[in-house]
């Protein structure tokens, strides 16, 4: 537990409901609380029968996938520091009826509240009851931002604001991406990300080379994915 | 309150933490709510500037969907006797960011428990909380598996998937739903459903004439659509 009490100051920071529980309950989340360091490209949950608990990230990035039968993937949402993940905990309702994969993309440091623990306080803490609510409402959001993306926009515009999104996060026009990540990312095939990306390189959006695309035309990038 | 008093003896079949509630909670609950009628046909729930309550739907069908800026249509999911309509109450939660049509798709008979009222219970009431959880987490089950139809599904397989629904829905094979209407449902073009109806028929699953869908082939439908 040495770990766990260097990092424990600064836990009610990023588990805002703290302020309102009991103190056997705060009690009972700091005795069963787990700290942890995932190296990047870790699989933290998968599926529905994996039930860990409710994770909070210090720092690092991870992202929520599906997977199609045949391999295929399609990146949900993704959590940054501050984030909640309530999925890894899916056990504690039982109307969380989908297959879900949380994978770090960075290395990361999370807080992990045991599924048991979380769902014995959330069933007699209507605080924490409702703070679910809100973090599983802004989760429903992103999903149904995505679907709008999937139904309304053309593939071209959503791989223009991935290129920016991941410029964005990893503060660098040198992209260290693959092809195969972009397409697991959206959903599609290498192929087809291939592509595009060479179309994006002809009107000198990007430069590609081995392992790197360089954004080099951003305002054209930025006007095609705000189409 | 001459016909909510009609219909209240059963209401609390259709909100199960009724039981759960203390009185001060259930006489709050049952001095506000409001029994209702609705037309086929009518939205009863517009984007996030609505925030009617909470809806329980007693007889007939709703439709949730989502709309483009240009206009075009998918629905989300549905709801039948015995569902509850959370997101007609949107503001109850401050992380509940999309706009959302909800529709009665048939007659419809509904109890609304206004969402001022739902929202200050639910504050202070963990059975309702945790309740609510569980429908979010039904609908968002039922929105990823949306994802999944649209990511790796063929639109021939979604709209045979349609046809079958609407026919177990309607207990009948003469489908009466234009082919618009099928486009609204799945998020596509009019014509690309009636060029795919066409092929349907080519191969004997269904009969087209005016305003009518006869379904001839429901087990190669049924094939097609589990493919």
């Amino acid at each position: 537990m040495g770990v766990l009490k260097n990092h424990f100051t600064d836990f009610s920071k990023y588990f805002p409901v703290w302020e309102r529980l009991t103190p056997a309950q705060r009690a009972r989340i700091s005795e069963n609380m787990i700290f942890r360091s995932v190296s990047k490209g870790t699989v933290v949950h998968n599926g529905s029968m994996d039930c860990l608990g409710l994770l909070m990230v210090r720092s690092g990035q991870l992202r929520a996938y599906i997977l199609s039968e045949g391999g295929r993937e399609v990146t949900l949402y993704r959590l940054f520091p501050m984030d909640i993940c309530l999925f890894s905990a899916s056990c504690i309702m039982h109307s969380i009826q989908f297959e879900l994969v949380i994978e770090t993309e960075k290395d990361t440091e999370l807080w992990i509240i045991p599924a048991e623990v979380y769902k014995s306080i959330m069933e007699e803490s209507a605080p924490v009851a409702n703070y679910t609510n809100e973090i599983m409402a802004s989760r429903f959001s992103e999903v149904i931002w995505l679907i709008e993306q999937i139904m309304w926009k053309s593939l071209d515009k959503r791989i223009a604001a991935f290129l920016l999104e991941e410029a964005s996060l990893e503060h660098t026009n040198q992209l260290k991406v693959t092809h195969e990540m972009i397409a697991n990312h959206l959903g599609t095939h290498r192929e087809v990300v291939t592509r595009m990306l060479r179309y994006f390189q002809s009107e000198g959006m990007v430069k590609l080379s081995r392992g790197t695309i360089e954004l080099t035309g951003k305002e054209k990038l930025e006007s095609l994915s705000a189409e």
